[in-house]
């Protein structure tokens, strides 16, 4: 058996995250969906906590079907590059490959003496985080981008009010 | 929908949180598996990393049936129990009720507003993680007290030579 | 009785504060107010410790005749806005209501469940920290904008001569 | 003007504790009491939050007309007792003297060059906050230790209950 | 015997530094070279571990024979200036004098009671760290302004093109 | 070139680290000594800062004409046993080869593919830093067990002092 794992913040996660998911899991028989900066929330950078994250993903998961072949674990990032790739390895299951076009996530598995796929680009200018959560906090039509279970959770827990909040305030960077 | 928390350090899973687990799915639709104290492992009373312990729970839920209502979520220890409830909810998805018999994890739930619910003792002093976790130590019959798949994966992962070598070092509180 | 919470940075405490204070104690009995950031110092943003910051703000209560309706506390900020009002919970006294304009200070209370009060505009633009530090830098009139127990404060630490050496520092972001 | 600092964790604040504060108060100006540890709770040696403890203390501060002359300031732990020295000084105004009888904080101010003077021993044995946390978790006549207003404020927040739940908890050292 | 203490980064030690530590044995028996920002290493600003840091000193020091009157002291960040001075005192034998222009460091060193002195220019301009990274960057002859030594070492670890990885990455601020 | 890691606490620096680190010398060409637990100290098992350790540590190689082949660098405890070896990474220069007798750092850098070799035992009992801070702190012949130049700065900055006023203390675990 062969599981990968697959890292990102995931705010929000979009359907560019869903196509690189469904092509991973045509490679491998598990994948673990690292979410990153598990820690933060709030931010405009990190808009929805860990749990929110979780369950965005979970409910996409589920009605894709794919909930058997996934795990989702939540991962903090310590802020020490070093100590990133021990971080991974304390919070998640063995893993066997791991899937990234990120050149520094790419390198830091590397030196540890990982195997590392990159992953094809799924229309990435198109499906990107930033550009929908600034259509989100403009009133733009972020939804087109966003699987349908992940943007009725956001709408549920009021997630285009949070970011106009935070777009608003003095103590968000 | 309702949602249960189930938080423990699972140092290792064994029947009696089995038990509790089937038991409180008779009760609710889905139980998020807490692994607390996330972060530490290589340690006596904290053996096994969080993703070591997530591996050995999937393990068990996969052979029983029950993954597609259980998320298995890793938690960091903050060290400060006035802010433990505000990081169990950042790492997890929303739940309606939390289940334990521990005072202190009843007391912070129930003063942050949550609703609370015991557990039956299944067995408690027979299904002791401590004194498992001895046995495991003194060479005793530890497997008997723990579900087959998990046990398996403790020996695959050279469990308790681990645990020797800790009771052998100085480093080890 | 009715006690307030009123957090800043108070970097420095100006005019604005003091309105604001007198204000919100027309409607409370006593009023918390929260110096946020405590373990900064030194840094254009943050340019007092929490001691001066504490000590400015007792002197010019002081001269109004205001210590017995305030306590003064410093409240570290943890970096994770989801425990944040944990840690105010934790350092603080009991308090019944929340006086605050900033977005993510109101959210967070009231995602906690507290009751949150807005603040009339006293020339917000006139009196704005930022500003102050700005004129203190250049060599300005910023004695105007502060109360004068706190500028007296300042001078006697050499704060304007520590803001001068922090804008020729690399060190300082 | 002489400024004391009297640093202590009030678990609870006894009548020791006031008496000591009294007898500074003949010595001095005005007296920082520094709340230490202040981040901790819930424990079996950190009963109450820094907010409880400071609310405590300022309770019987009015009921004995001693606020005027006294700041109260919590003090988190840093853990690194060669840096503790300097949090105090981050987090607390100037101060001229320090009044203790501890070695460790008597050797760590002297270290940095405080002038550090001793305390008369106001009956220690008697009045000593680890032999009335045990009076409370057994039901023994802990209030007479304690001054009324303090007493009063730990049973209006059910702190006998709190001191019970930790003693029957797994998760206390 | 008089030791002296000079502080930085040393991303890369380059030209600038070695003329520098070279000025100040002249004037003292010993030099701490303290090497800052301990724990980063991965970031634009902070490209190299301590490790390879001390590493690339220690050749220079060995090809120079300065070894002997020199200790290379990794010292951590703590992200909390008022509190530095502590740190690098806990991690650093005494010193008797700080050599510096930085106008933070000089200014803490010298509230902490140090004796501090000033450096020679020397080509300050010329010999710059963010000049040389940026140059590395961009393939342009970064060696002429690193000691022959501690260029060799930059590029047995493949130095450039971590840099040039750094560069492309989503991930580095 | 061979360099080997030989980490330890020192707490002090005996005859017994001495010997062992001649005896690696004989089988490599250089050797870093980790000063364990850097950040603490003033500790009844911490008793000193890691600069005193270092100071101390190079007077004895000093003494002996050791300084050029060996490296002495600190390194922080991160509180998380599967971190710790890439703590140790990000200190040290690159290493070959780790001595150690202990199981739980024999276990870490197995994991983690180092090479491990172990140490003869060089009169454990007799050389035990435990053992010889006791005699300290009781008023016994500790100065026999430890390297005359590391036995005179322990006089120096007052170690027998330090050890009996944490005794004393309330503050010490």
């Amino acid at each position: 058996m062969t599981r990968a794992l697959y890292v990102g913040r995931f705010q929000p996660f979009h359907k560019g995250h869903l196509e690189t998911l469904k092509w991973i899991l045509e490679r491998c028989d598990e994948v673990i969906i690292g979410v990153g900066s598990a820690q933060y929330s709030h931010q405009l950078d990190n808009l929805f906590t860990a749990g929110e994250r979780i369950e965005m993903i979970r409910r996409v998961l589920m009605s894709e079907g794919l909930t058997d072949r996934c795990l989702i674990i939540p991962i903090p990032d310590i802020g020490q590059h070093s100590l990133w790739v021990s971080v991974v390895r304390q919070f998640c299951p063995r893993f066997d490959v791991v899937y990234t076009n990120e050149p520094l996530t790419r390198r830091l598995f590397l030196e540890a003496g990982f195997k590392v796929e990159g992953i094809p680009r799924f229309n990435r200018e198109f499906y990107d985080a930033t550009r929908i959560r600034r259509l989100m906090a403009e009133g733009g039509d972020w939804e087109s981008y966003v699987p349908s279970p992940a943007a009725s959770f956001i709408k549920e827990i009021g997630g285009v009010e949070r970011i106009k909040d935070l777009l608003r305030s003095d103590k968000v960077p």
